[in-house]
């Protein structure tokens, strides 16, 4: 059978096959693996579980690696769950692709302002809602998926396949570098390529490949000013409130025109060179598209490749919010005692963690220095990761160019990403070879957001891309 | 049997069943009145109908007053508490005392800080540990326990108690203005004094009588950037965050010494005459105490005096947190679209709260206009209570003096507060009559804190002071 007859059947299956895979995703989406949330650690070990157990129905061997220990902010230590380390196929004539994935999902409650349960998938008009649906349980039961294509229509497979799938991804991946390099020499030393699903188109109808991605230093700004929470009415006027110091810290950090206020943080950013300008021009994109997803009226840039810019290689700084503060509805008149400011700063090419943090750490050492309080205050790097950018012209993106025209048709967009997957970049690192990210997902699936969706259109091509991929990579 | 004879008697009574007003504290103290909290609402029921059936035991008769509706944030409706009207004897010879309290209670969980459950009352070295053991639950029951003691003792009581019991107080006293005012030419008409036991000595060991409150003013300041919330690596740096104009507007509202940056906020503050300024020397009242109390290595002011006029008779304001932003432990890199800053000022004679309510308006404004936001930016008094001053030498206030010296031994500093009860100034305009605060708890009870408690002993003096206040009262 060609190449083509395969496929035609390959899709086929998938396409016939759909309300299975929608089940799939749902059992996967009702297990509410938040890993920022520690009481719901056994939550994420269950989901551990259960992708254990489906993979080794496909034939996966599977090896859970512990990862050791998460030491909470108040000092107790809960165990990491365990990466699941799957090998699929060992065939020496064969291509070995390593995939990862992660299992673990943000946090997610109705009362963010979900339409639906967050943790039932829920189909409307062709999508699927549900947290998770499409970062990252979704590419992650695709990539499954497809092995079982294969085998029940008794096709060999064309690669074979490592899988590394954490569960702290959402919580900085937490223990994961460490084990990538513990297995550099074993586990990783025969991998060909990296491919990683974990990321979304530019827009809602052109695919794209990705071979940028912003790094993160997330803060946590900590301010304490008594043993205990205060009433206003009894101690205000007369004592040095934390919220004071926090609040007055936290707005120093970032101008109305999203400027980061730090000094020293633009000098190490690479300067824009003529030839990166252009590429931006080239690139399908729709600023309108772009205001109604994010579901503002205008966005800070107004011209297209200003904007793309902005997300992708000059730095951010977001306010997050404030741990231990009130935070409830109604008119609470506390004066609280320990209160912890988060932001976070998206690097780019070529600045350093290790800058950053003493650049805030001065920062915040200035600011105090011009108040008369008596506050403790410190700032802490609660974690960093940093970008990465590859070559968009090696092989596997070549190879992944062509799995994408054969399914969708049209050529990807060659774009970068404002988010972080820091673990790209140590995949890079730690097996010398090409990473590979490969979308799946539309711009408007809401990651992180109240209303994550998945599109069963995209769900059913992404199976078909990924076939397509590592029928591509096995001619390499 | 002489009077004297008789408090022998009465006191020796209440000491005697020192186990018995313990468990019936810990009864009230085991439903979570948290009046804060919309889903706890059937709890403050529960609460509202304990103690009618004590009440009802005691032979008070009880009517409950419908207050109607509270609009909650997200415009749903739901009922308000009803407000226990009592009256106990009607002896047209004897004198009418209006007794009020509350049986809310301000939020509280043991995450928060406590060392035993909240809502659990728990003796450990003669402190009763629990939500609403001192605020305001304790001195409520201790009103009922004077009567329960008398029936027992089969003496006569030598006044007629009215009881005016709300359950909104820790939220702003929603819908109780309106209906004192209604029950202006009825239930009121004819009450000679109005008491109310609802605050806290000045130290912790002698007693005090208040004759000043400072007002409160509640704001929300309402910041919306988009219809959800956002991935700060998709959009970071392109959107106007409404973190970022938030967090602005409140580092503008107050210094790190306390002032209140808003323009015009001390033009109607009364000017400090020589003969007040005098009144503070006299009272006693420890620094280190306090500080040690509130948990701060040092107040904002080193001087008692000054320490005393900016809790009682200067103008505060305190930040108290941000609702809609991210609030937990851990790292969520979200763009939060629709965040409500929380801050209140404190007001004292002669501030209007129509002024403050619009010089905050103007205030938030101003700043706006020179930011470069297109951020939706409205701000609100959520509730306004004015400050309450009275004269100290009143009938009223020597009796309690009286009921003092006859308990403790020692003449009560007469004091004020900074906190607020609104609802003080309401009971004097509508019954005419002399307010008389008389705390029982100490200053380190922690009322809205972690641990609130209340002492064994100053729960036994205070019927004792309680008692005493009824039968000097009696004679004017």
């Amino acid at each position: 059978m060609s190449n083509e007859d395969f496929n035609k059947r390959l899709f086929k299956y998938f396409d016939d096959h759909q309300k299975d895979y929608i089940q799939r995703l749902g059992d996967a989406v009702r297990i509410p693996s938040v890993s920022a949330w520690p009481d719901h650690r056994s939550e994420v070990v269950r989901m551990v579980e259960w992708t254990k157990s489906l993979m080794e129905k496909l034939g996966v061997k599977v090896e859970l690696a512990d990862i050791g220990q998460q030491k909470l902010a108040d000092g107790t230590k809960i165990k990491l769950p365990d990466v699941i380390l799957g090998t699929y196929g060992n065939d020496k004539t064969k291509k070995n692709i390593l995939v990862y994935g992660h299992l673990d999902v943000q946090p997610a409650q109705v009362s963010d302002g979900w339409d639906t349960e967050p943790f039932v998938l829920t189909e409307k008009h062709g999508k699927l809602f549900g947290r998770g649906s499409t970062d990252d349980k979704g590419p992650v039961i695709s990539w499954l998926n497809v092995i079982e294509a294969y085998q029940t229509l008794n096709e060999p497979f064309p690669v074979n396949v490592k899988f590394v799938l954490e569960s702290m991804e959402e919580y900085g991946s937490d223990g994961l570098e460490d084990l990538l390099k513990s297995l550099k020499n074993t586990f990783l030393s025969d991998v060909d390529y990296v491919v990683i699903s974990d990321s979304y188109w530019l827009g809602k109808e052109k695919p794209c490949l990705q071979y940028g991605l912003r790094g993160i230093c997330y803060f946590f700004i900590d301010v304490e000013s008594s043993t205990k929470d205060l009433h206003s009415g009894v101690f205000g006027g007369t004592v040095h409130e934390a919220m004071t110091d926090l609040i007055t810290i936290m707005s120093t950090l970032v101008d109305d025109q999203g400027r980061i206020l730090i000094n020293g943080m633009y000098d190490d950013v690479a300067p824009l060179s003529p030839a990166e300008e252009q590429l931006y021009s080239k690139i399908t994109f729709d600023v309108s598209t772009y205001c109604s997803e994010a579901g503002v009226k205008k966005t800070i840039q107004t011209e297209k490749e200003k904007i793309l810019m902005h997300r992708w290689r000059y730095p951010s700084l977001s306010l997050h919010g404030i741990q231990g503060a009130f935070d409830g509805c109604g008119c609470k008149t506390v004066i609280p005692r320990h209160v912890i400011g988060k932001f976070s700063i998206r690097i780019v090419p070529n600045m350093k963690i290790s800058t950053v943090e003493k650049l805030v750490e001065n920062h915040v050492k200035q600011i105090m220095k011009t108040r008369n309080s008596p506050n403790k205050v410190s700032v802490k790097l609660e974690h960093g990761g940093n970008y990465w950018v590859a070559d968009p012209n090696n092989p596997q993106y070549v190879a992944a160019r062509k799995a994408t025209v054969a399914v969708h048709g049209i050529e990807p967009d060659l774009t970068r990403e404002g988010g972080s997957i820091p673990i790209t970049l140590t995949f890079q690192e730690q097996t010398g070879k090409s990473v590979l990210l490969l979308p799946i997902g539309a711009s408007d699936d809401g990651a992180h957001s109240q209303n994550e969706k998945f599109d069963i259109s995209n769900y059913m091509n992404g199976m078909k891309v990924m076939s397509a991929y590592f029928q591509e990579v096995a001619k390499l």
